[in-house]
């Protein structure tokens, strides 16, 4: 293969097709088409659904990419990444226009999804060239021992095989086609096939085409990338019930993600999900800091609230507080402040009749503490608030049940022992935030190691709806935030999903994998006997 | 908590209870024995299986346990391991002299296991002390950073949770009670919850009274660790469904695993399961070797194959060779070989029995190429060795089962092509073993691509049933050789099975857990914007 990085994309309009080991194919199913959110128009072209055939093309050509893609250097892939993040930047104003329209999200928005998206394409360009993702461990031979001499064991990672990756909703480019799933499953070595959403499937298109000009550029095998289109009990459940596919990644609903574990630990090789899939992201509001500072904590909340129609996984869901003066101060300035939210459009009529009914669901609970505006369109997002104390919260399943948009809940809470109980109660979780003055952190010291077997991250004075993509990020946390606790869906670590480790014993010199070979040709940190070493 | 290390144990005569939480627990079933395979005698005390009130007074106290124990620092775990093993060695003519009647395997083998459970725990320790389990990251935060302000962002990993280990029959010590699992979940900070195998329940109280007294010594909560005894279907179910353990540790066959595993994820909050389940450990030989040594190594096989009466999961079931002379010599020296070995008496009349049923199960479906004496006893472990070819080999399944036992298989195939396709065919193993002379090396480096995506270890020019502690060890594999082949089962990085990562963004100074703590308290390997710095 050759990594030469050829000019920008040719065409950049939609064609409604699927893209099957770089071919276009189109699907078999009745036509379906997306939709503008904002305007209520139908956008053209129509897609169409793919059936078992296609699952069956998709993971044969993967299945035959697989050992020429694995065998790549951690150079070829990583110039491979930048390849497709080069495409995405050629193609970029198509892509934005295209995902706004789908979208109905804001044009910064998506632009700043777009640079996401590229940035966690080159993050792990750069996690491949510095190589520690090889977890190079070598144990060199003892002859000499008694009563029996030690063997050369040497360690590496090698990655799982083909990798099934589902587009998220929410996020039509940074958890989608070309999104943190796949950029870490292709910089581990696994072909990707990728149902794409029903919610942009323009995007999905353009943004697969990118990648599969990519791989025709790098001259990798063509069945290292295919995007299908498809419903999920059906296409999606036959893809991950294919015996080639050896991973999930998926970023979506409760529902959706515990019908792919089902499944796949149905399968005859049960394989792991990565499904990240509920989370109500309590904040805790702690004493000290509502007092000096409730009434801006109340404004500050909303602003993280709406952002987006609150349709992100870390979207503020639930506030955890005790009652007095500074919690009557965040409640008036947050129900103040929903009162000048004007509505905005959620991503499909779907996920807008699913917040309604959520926000109904709510209301027969807790008392409704304030709105935002109403709109007029089919998929306004109204957002709002509701209050309960800590009895009735913890009573109530309904009470802790993720509402999917700008829907929140106050806990108000009798003392800071309460708010530690409502805490030592909730389900797992992606997010915890604490906000907090220095006079609180003693009670946030009790707090903390709660907050640590709950959620996979932490946050003080912060919000949790911005999720940063690095070395030291965690996108995860336990059920049901997560399937999987051990593990992260967006930063560097992110590529330790895909691979395995494998030893190599006495494996003769001229065989041994370059990452473990004699003399460190791949110039990588390496564990000898233990102890690490970058000689 | 203090750290200081008493005096060896006062009593090592074993007492026929579980431990719960430091105190002697008899259980409630009917009154069961141990049993000297190699005697047939019955041995003192009787034993009686637990029922759901042990489980959930072990779980309890395991939950009670764990936010004291995870508390503790890394040199407290360390030298707690250390007690651990100090207790095992003060014991260890007790434990020896009952782990060989309970067994009926040889005392040296016995002594070795010993030796290699007590290093084991050492060796924890030693990873706890060098600090890179807690992958401690930090992304510094990044005020000036356009648009947006970067926040501080620190990861460390922290412990799962109590974890439930099943104790296996064949290592009564090394993965058992003190075994790995246990060693590597207690060096995680997750309380431990035993249930030891009815093969040899003296040794598990035992080895659970050397873990129990170095919990009080240490000062550590007394749920840190229980030990119970109870049927699979029954206690073992309930205890891998108590809500309150978080990971799960089994060595054992593979309907029980299968069966831990189904639970485990049918749980309303599944949870991770580390079963190690069936292998049957390919040997390739290779036509150079075959010509220059086919003889040597039919001898060296069947010491391989008939050590420990088979009872090995690493145990080599399946020869694979092009015929030829080589493997003429090869079946000849192999068939003299096992003409000569005696029987020997295997763990219990159940799985003498299993043998006895899979060698007859082979016997319908392949050759008879030479058997090992016959032995009296109920319990005795007649080696068997069966040869048939790769087409017969292909359309079998029971050929390519486990037979727990001194048993192999013989897949005589026509030239090295046909070699890699029976590679290409095989389930997923513990390990893959190649015997190539220089002459071989082109061949081996066709066949070892296919290996990686079969094996969890790959050897050269040795056998399969030693299976080294270090730091580069990997005991997995793929699906069925393990639940999860992510992981090993053996050596240091076993840890990571009980950890996840959590992030902490602008948690403030003064909160944040020494790991990553301003200043490198810990003096930890820490990645710092994604570069490994010992600063």
């Amino acid at each position: 293969m050759t990594a030469t990085i050829a000019g920008p994309l040719k065409s950049t309009e939609p064609t409604g097709q699927m893209l099957i080991a770089g071919e276009p194919v189109q699907g078999s199913g009745k036509p379906i088409n997306a939709f503008d959110p904002a305007t209520g128009a139908t956008l053209e072209p129509a897609y169409r659904y793919g059936d078992s055939s296609h699952v069956e093309a998709a993971c044969a050509a993967a299945a035959a990419a697989f050992p020429i893609y694995r065998a790549t250097d951690s150079e070829q892939r990583a110039q491979f990444l930048e390849t497709v993040a080069a495409n995405i930047e050629a193609a970029k104003d198509a892509i934005i226009a295209r995902a706004t329209a789908e979208t109905g999200l804001p044009t910064a928005r998506i632009t700043g999804e777009v640079g996401r998206t590229t940035g966690q394409l080159r993050l792990f360009a750069s996690v491949l060239r510095e190589g520690s993702w090889n977890s190079a461990r070598i144990d060199p031979a003892q002859p000499d021992r008694q009563p029996a001499p030690r063997p050369d064991i040497r360690q590496r990672a090698i990655p799982l095989g083909p990798v099934a990756v589902f587009g998220a909703s929410n996020f039509p480019l940074a958890f989608s086609v070309a999104g943190g799933d796949t950029a870490s499953a292709l910089a581990a070595g696994c072909p990707v096939v990728v149902k794409g959403h029903d919610a942009h499937p323009g995007t999905s298109e353009l943004v697969g085409r990118a990648i599969t000009d990519a791989v025709a550029q790098a001259g990798l095998p063509k069945g290292t990338f295919s995007l299908l289109f498809g419903d999920g009990p059906d296409l999606g459940i036959a893809l991950v019930t294919d015996a080639r596919i050896k991973a999930v990644g998926f970023t979506g609903s409760r529902s959706g993600g515990t019908a792919l574990v089902k499944a796949a630990a149905a399968r005859p090789e049960p394989i792991p999900v990565y499904a990240e899939m509920s989370s109500i992201n309590p904040v805790f509001l702690l004493d000290g800091a509502l007092s000096t500072r409730g009434a801006d904590l109340g404004k500050a909340f909303v602003g993280s609230l709406t952002m987006g129609s609150g349709q992100f996984c870390t979207n503020p869901g639930l506030v955890v507080a005790a009652d007095g003066p500074g919690l009557d101060d965040f409640v008036t300035a947050a129900r103040d402040a929903l009162a000048g939210s004007p509505a905005t459009p959620m991503l499909t009529p779907n996920i807008a009749g699913s917040y309604a009914d959520g926000v109904t669901a709510l209301s027969k609970e807790a008392d409704l503490v304030g709105r935002g505006e109403a709109g007029d369109s089919e998929c306004a997002c109204r957002a709002a608030l509701f209050a309960t104390d800590a009895a009735g919260f913890l009573n109530s399943e309904q009470l802790q049940a993720e509402v999917f948009g700008s829907s929140s809940l106050i806990v108000r809470c009798k003392d800071a022992a309460e708010m530690r109980a409502v805490a030592e109660n909730i389900e797992g979780q992606l997010t915890a935030t604490v906000h907090a003055d220095e006079s609180d952190h003693p009670e946030a010291a009790k707090l903390l190691p709660v907050l640590e077997l709950k959620a996979g991250r932490i946050l003080f004075d912060g919000w949790p709806t911005g999720v940063e993509v690095g070395h030291a990020m965690v996108h995860g946390g336990p059920y049901p935030a997560t399937s999987d606790s051990r593990s992260t869906s967006v930063g560097s670590r992110a590529i330790e999903r895909f691979l395995r480790p494998v030893a190599y014993q006495d494996v003769p010199t001229s065989l041994l994998p370059s990452p473990i070979a004699d003399g460190n040709p791949d110039h990588l940190w390496r564990r000898i006997d233990g102890q690490l070493t970058a000689d």
